[in-house]
């Protein structure tokens, strides 16, 4: 991965060539995250029902509605930090962008188990869906934790003008997420419910414990 | 909320890394109002039928056009407004992206009530159908009104170049917003169809009531 | 429509907000026209079928991959064309926007007949099918020339530094749309697979004629 | 193709409105690319199961997640690159916005065929399937040959602050795809499973070769 020509470009033409920049990478992201954001609302339906019973029917699904909101808050939460910390890299090389890659495959997958969580969700069957669910959750921790680790380790990709302070501003932030998704991702074994409803309390409450972290 | 960081950055360094700019918000939101926009044609089908009466089956289902048609022109104009509007945030803080996500959450959800009007309308389903679409679009003014009023207050996140005049322009944009989805909404208990044509009618014709209110 | 604000700026904050930039409006509808363009493919499929036929299944269902062909290419046309001729305008104003959700809201809803297409060409129901394609892409035709017969009108939203001969090329380009869908949707009452082929050549010729009309 | 217009503007205005810039050429391209690898998911699916056997369903479906993986890797690694090479083109012309339409469409025909070895491998019919989906991959390989060709031959689209060691670079970063792809389509006849495993492998290796290719 060291590369002469990526370290002392032999001219400016392929210093321009060679630095991938952030934007469209960013932009990329950004696509992906929308998308599978957007595309969880797929996941709900009622079962082609006689009409009469609609209005139960749209009360009964209630898992479908707590598995979207689950599920949208923690990919926006996701794309909010990544947003956050893709400012601290000044240049993401091959294996970032794969390791990115990565992360964008695991963040694309969880409209699959949260459609499981949806539909097996305090039915039988539940157990294994919520474990998928939450096993999709701690993957992207993991590799969430990997892609940050990878960009500052010896400030590979960080820009210069960041400082070490703020490296470790950032460092609190990714500090409990790894424990707490496997916190969840044990909870399912026991309690499908409480570790869905624990996954949307991480989500809700990240912001003001991230900020919490940023201001000391 | 109050940080120190964010009122007075200790280096140019960190006040790069903490200003949150539009630009990222502007984009994932401006994918998720697409995406849901363009997701909404997915609610349309003809349900299996002898080829000799597709052309009766298609005209039969107009009650999916006028889902669609609405649900389009209401998302599109959200988007405008959200646009414009954005224009007089300088810097979104956290709590603000938080909203906004929550707003977002709020559009993405639009194409499963929008579904339910397209195949329950004129037919027994029609109302419960049409109250969780003026619901889901009730919650939307609400959020939106919130996400308005948060930014504005103390000029909290407006950019000082824009003039007090202007906050009252746009302040004037949003009144009616939320009487009239909630009224939207009660009528949906009463007459379905009156209330999606309601808010068809109300999303074509706010675009040069906001440029009315825009004038003055 | 005619405001004061608009025409004359009564401070450089003012004109700052009251200029919607063509920024955004060009990233809604490149999403719109990329999501549209992708979903496509969401509506080929083959007939749950025993393994040992897949071979002759996939061959089977090549109307699918006509209309398939036949619309991306369309919309991609459309949004090359989109592009190109959006460079000419300086600054969209709301009317403008309204329209270009209209045009938006009908090229979004290109899935559904395809769909339509995909299943029904060469079966029972054709006619139908190609006639609610034809309809959509016709309406789109008109559409999309109002969108530049408004901006251009007395050079309304037209950048000072677009030249008459411009416009001219770009006039050129428009004409033959609306006739050659208009053909096409007549055509579909009776040769559907006629009318699809035509509307395949229509997008697949359209770039090489579009650049004749601009060499002139 | 040859335009006056084209290679000497007669005014400043001329040239930007002729100038056809890459960004919205990349907009439109990310956005299919981001969309083509999240619908990925969508083909993904249990069938509905008695919820006592989920937690087996979840792990016999393997061939939908083998599938959705190599998919999805390997439409990132052809975005990585086609974001990469896109940085030599100085401005696309018609004829290379429209190759470039076909790649994309060829792209976003990704998720059919890989539903197809979702829903085959190992069982009937993987043969069809892996087929098509090698077919597919073969045709894209093609296209991004041709259109790398196209703006390379004579340098006819390549800025000219890019250096002949860096075309060459990126010639042998092109070099082994096609015969590698070609490889897989034939290996798809004989074995499957292998060829599908081979994919996998292509993509998740091409990042460091592509470095390889690079250094030199």
């Amino acid at each position: 991965m060291h590369s002469r020509t990526g370290s002392r470009p032999a001219s400016p033409a392929e210093a321009t060539l060679n630095e991938i920049g952030t934007t469209r990478l960013e932009a990329f992201s950004d696509g992906v995250f929308a998308i599978a954001a957007t595309l969880l609302v797929l996941e709900i339906g009622v079962h082609p029902a006689n009409g009469h019973q609609l209005g139960h029917e749209l009360t009964r699904i209630w898992p479908s509605y707590l598995a979207y909101v689950t599920s949208f808050i923690t990919i926006g939460i996701i794309w909010i930090n990544h947003h956050h910390n893709m400012r601290a890299i000044e240049r993401p090389d091959r294996t970032f962008m794969f390791i990115n890659l990565l992360l964008l495959l695991d963040v694309a997958f969880i409209p699959f188990p949260t459609r499981l969580v949806a539909e097996y969700l305090r039915h039988s069957g539940e157990g294994p869906a919520v474990i998928a669910y939450a096993a999709t959750l701690l993957v992207m921790a993991v590799l969430y934790t990997i892609w940050w680790r990878y960009a500052r380790a010896g400030r590979r990709l960080i820009a210069p003008t960041v400082s070490e302070s703020e490296l470790r501003a950032i460092d609190r932030g990714f500090a409990p997420g790894l424990p707490l998704y496997l916190l969840v991702f044990v909870l399912a074994f026991f309690s499908p419910l409480a570790a869905v409803i624990l996954t949307l309390a991480l989500a809700a409450f990240y912001l003001p414990s991230a900020t919490l972290f940023a201001e000391r």
